[in-house]
């Protein structure tokens, strides 16, 4: 499974410094959230090139090459180093429970360094050949080079927080090496169920897989964000299980997107993850349906799809369609998100206060395919 | 490269807790420094092993796979988990500096948690199928599943010293992760010069290589020993720096071996690293020489090994020798040896606290081939 929200574009941006401030209608439209990603990425940026510039020779070299800041010969790139989710979750969390804004910023950087670690390794484990439309890291350097950029990232995030003053730093440190050990089990669980059948995997396995693998580094975002405002021990875990629901619904939404986004904004063709034979939440959900369609879905998964040949890719769509999956996974992200409505009211009462993490939260859910 | 001394075994043990104590003849022997080893690894393996039980299904069984404590079916073995070298040395440092023995156990925990992750990521990029007399992580489970437990195993290292109360374990950490980019550095070195001619690879870049490789995780865990018992700045660097030379040292001797080693000992073919065509320092400095043994040498590399060709493995241990490589070894492990001692003065200049840091040194440098 990819890593929800890595090759979609931001969209159109607002303003920075407009964090949690709602617009004139009282609502989060596309454009609140673009200005609050956008105000995250010029936060944590300096941080994060600071800590890259920090890495020796070649790794370097890598670790910017994967950032999109320069090309593969070592020259500058304005390229596109993602829409910085993870930081702006850090900074909304801790400015909506209080806190000054630019303490939670090495923080930001660390989960940025952790996710763009994660991004490495399970490029190489999943033979992906293409990140943000550009090859990735292996693609270019090599298995070894992608696998110790990443094991020095990793070790940057942690150094970043070991080295920050913040009261807060230590445990936020304990509760990123956490959240990485269970990223790792969500990719191990990932990587296995590729190898077995489309039907021998359970519904709740992919679920149980995608909080691990996305829920928890968002959850964990947030988690920082309050740990580092200086919020209570409920409070934190509101913050969690806000991020983990969100980054569920984020999940279920990018399955979608999966299926039936548009390759211009996809940068993937039409399909992608059925060519692939992936057991996308959709596909899981449409298997476990026991509706004809998908009986017919399990047998076209049954079979290599064939290059060029797009009726039998539509069929597979519709099968998809036919068996629910498509209802049932924005059903699900419609779920998850009231849950994260719910944590969130917990950790952060005053709406305008939690205006930023609202304006995130829906905008990784209300992107269409 | 192989990473120093994986190999062997630690020989006869001593006693466990005669740890900084001479022997009567006031020398250190094998033995005094397999009592220091066996004491670490009694120290740190209830440490170690509660750590791996707190991860995941699946990455817990390849670690515990990895540390030689279960068979890759999952029933329990009573392996081989190593030397314990590295927790061993930051006991060590933080008992010849003072330090109360029980304070450094999750800082020495941690130092082998980064060694053995940094074992499954070579294994996988190396392609070593063999460690410690077992078939690597890799081989058994797979490159994903090896690449995944190794990302594990480093987060729960730095969670180890996040969670220690010890007033020195933040700086640890820091100084813990700062040597994680530099053993990855190391590593990418290494798999570079792999890609290179014999004849593209000077002395010095396998040295600073093998510095970063081997001795800046001996430094590293000498100087989280001194952190640990409160050691000022300077007595820290100098036991880093100790731990460094020694380190040096280690991989020199542990060349040698590669070349001349016993396969009985080393459980390796005899002549392994030249069958690999491995770049080690011995053979470097062979070719380097000038002589007319270093120009067969490099003819002979330039072609590959076939295998039970032993009339041709025997000429290129031969070359190497007539062209000064071992002895050049041996002496450049003597000289940095002696560089680690002068630094070992510097940090403890009681002869007696210094006695468990001497042993392991010597012990490390004295193991022949």
């Amino acid at each position: 499974m990819r890593p929800a929200g890595e090759v979609r574009p931001a969209g159109s941006a607002g303003t920075a410094g407009d964090i949690g401030r709602q617009n004139s209608s009282g609502a989060f439209d596309g454009q609140e959230a673009a200005g609050v990603l956008e105000w995250a990425r010029a936060s944590v940026d300096p941080e994060l090139r600071r800590a890259v510039a920090s890495l020796p020779g070649q790794i370097r070299r890598i670790a910017r090459y994967h950032f999109g800041w320069e090309h593969a010969d070592g020259t500058p790139a304005t390229g596109n180093a993602g829409k910085a989710i993870r930081p702006a979750l850090v900074l909304a969390a801790s400015a909506a429970l209080g806190g000054p804004q630019s303490d939670a910023v090495r923080a930001a950087a660390a989960v940025e360094l952790v996710h763009n670690f994660t991004l490495l390794h399970d490029d190489v484990m999943d033979r992906d050949a293409t990140r943000r439309h550009r090859p990735t890291a292996w693609a270019v350097f090599g298995d070894a080079d992608a696998i110790l950029a990443g094991d020095a990232l990793q070790a940057l995030a942690q150094r970043l927080l070991a080295e920050d003053p913040h009261p807060a730093s230590k445990v936020a440190a304990a509760r990123l090496a956490d959240c990485v050990v269970e990223l790792c089990a969500g990719q191990q669980a990932d990587t296995a169920m590729e190898r077995r059948g489309p039907d021998e995997v359970t519904l709740d396995e992919v679920l149980a897989m995608a909080e691990a693998k996305t829920g928890a580094l968002l959850g964990c975002a947030c988690a920082l964000g309050g740990l580092y405002a200086g919020a209570g021990e409920e409070d934190v875990e509101a913050l969690d299980a806000f991020g983990r629901e969100a980054g569920l619904a984020f999940q279920l939404i990018d399955d979608v997107i999966g299926i039936w986004g548009d390759p211009r904004r996809t940068g993937k063709p039409a399909g992608a993850d059925l060519m692939a034979r992936k057991k996308s939440l959709p596909v899981v959900a449409a298997l476990a349906s026991g509706t004809p369609a998908a009986a017919e879905l399990a047998e076209l998964y049954g079979l290599p799809h064939e290059e060029g040949d797009t009726e039998t890719l539509e069929r597979t769509v519709l099968a998809v369609e036919r068996a629910g999956g498509r209802d049932w996974a924005q059903g699900q992200a419609a779920d998850r998100m009231s849950r994260a409505m719910h944590e969130l009211s917990r950790a952060v009462p005053d709406p305008a206060a939690a205006g930023a993490l609202l304006a995130l939260a829906e905008f990784v859910t209300r992107r269409t395919a």
